[in-house]
């Protein structure tokens, strides 16, 4: 259901980030529906066959490990990392020094993944899907130009696909044009000391065929799809 | 308190690995004490400004996740992986299709830390420090050749540093001169569809002086001591 009169291949937004991943953030006021829309729209994305991260914004703190546990012990000592790996499970929990935007968090983690959904990180640069419930108010958290679609029970008079609370399938086939299919192909990013270098595209072509051309010279790089250098220069 | 006779410096153990963090390995028979004498080590090392990350090799699986909560909901839904950030903590917890090793898992996660501990991977590769204790009986799982130290009550005829159970300052002098300093310096780490290829010195130095060459021709790339390049080639 595309509530909008504005069909999707109208919209003026074109993907093109920095970012290997592409992130796109839900958000929306408190208690308006995100977390059970998101769920809808993680589980249409993977009956799809694509492969989801989600990044939930906590600006409140979290607490994830039990005290007395053998990981929270590490903690406590002050490891600046503490990770736990099981033979079908991997899980971190690092101290930061700030908060992490989601390119510097999507940067560093080289997630594998065709898209990285964020809830939350209203004031973020990434586009946005906005959940909106007339109970909650008419107001929205976005601008226009921000939006890349709206899930609501009520219409806007704006140029953005308007899809319902029930339709995450909607929402979905914006992600897929919009956002995971112009993702797709040859994609460079550099972090320098951990921050994303802004790449223009002939930049990006420069580093993926010097790189190409230093793995010919190499055995057992055939096949190689995707490639992560790091590099500690002093 | 050094039980053996064989002063450190006599050690053949050299650290060469293909990782930008070096990997150790605490291991030792359940119950050992491993978790408590880890806890003492990384405190020490925190003491002495080095950044700590630790890994708890779990073989049984694990939950750090609360049924209900909007993480737990959203893994649920199928999220290949589901990440939490506040202000000062990151957390991912992420799907795998097999048991990482400590290389995979360093490489992947681009770590911030001088030094990777791990708890566990008895049979990795990796260079070890075995915690053991007469109660539990005298039998160490560690050949000779893969002891960077032993940590113990019960003294053992091996040409391997041995340290009291209380004298975590001896077995982290040991993991500075062996490992954590030999580590510094320029390095190179290249990934291939996930896996690290093994790089011998002039081929690290090859990409370390191309992508040198790269960022000097680039603005804002003044200072970069650490660079991440991630690409995806078609």
């Amino acid at each position: 259901m595309n509530i909008g009169a504005w069909p999707v291949s109208t919209l003026a937004f074109v993907f093109w980030g920095c970012e290997l991943i592409p992130i796109v953030s839900f958000v929306g006021k408190s208690n308006v529906g995100k977390t059970t829309f998101l769920v809808r729209v993680v589980a249409e994305l993977k009956r799809r066959g694509y492969r989801v991260a989600t990044l939930k914004h906590d600006t409140h703190g979290f607490q994830l490990d039990k005290p007395g546990k053998d990981t929270w012990r590490l903690a406590e000592a002050g490891s600046d990392a503490v990770l736990i790996s099981s033979p079908d499970k991997l899980a971190l929990i690092a101290g930061t020094d700030h908060d992490l935007t989601p390119d510097e968090i999507e940067a560093t983690l080289n997630l594998d993944a065709d898209i990285l959904i964020t809830e939350g990180y209203k004031r973020g640069d990434k586009p946005k899907v906005e959940v909106s419930r007339r109970e909650k108010g008419s107001e929205l958290l976005c601008r226009e130009d921000e939006l890349l679609a709206l899930a609501t029970d009520q219409p806007y008079p704006l140029n953005v696909p308007q899809f319902g609370l029930d339709d995450a399938a909607g929402v979905v086939d914006v992600l897929v044009e919009k956002v995971i299919e112009p993702a797709r192909g040859r994609r460079a990013e550099v972090l320098v000391n951990g921050k994303p270098l802004p790449l223009k595209p002939f930049v990006a072509e420069m580093f993926l065929g010097a790189v190409e051309g230093m793995l010919d010279a190499l055995r057992d790089t055939e096949g190689a799809r995707e490639v992560t250098i790091r590099l500690r220069l002093r």
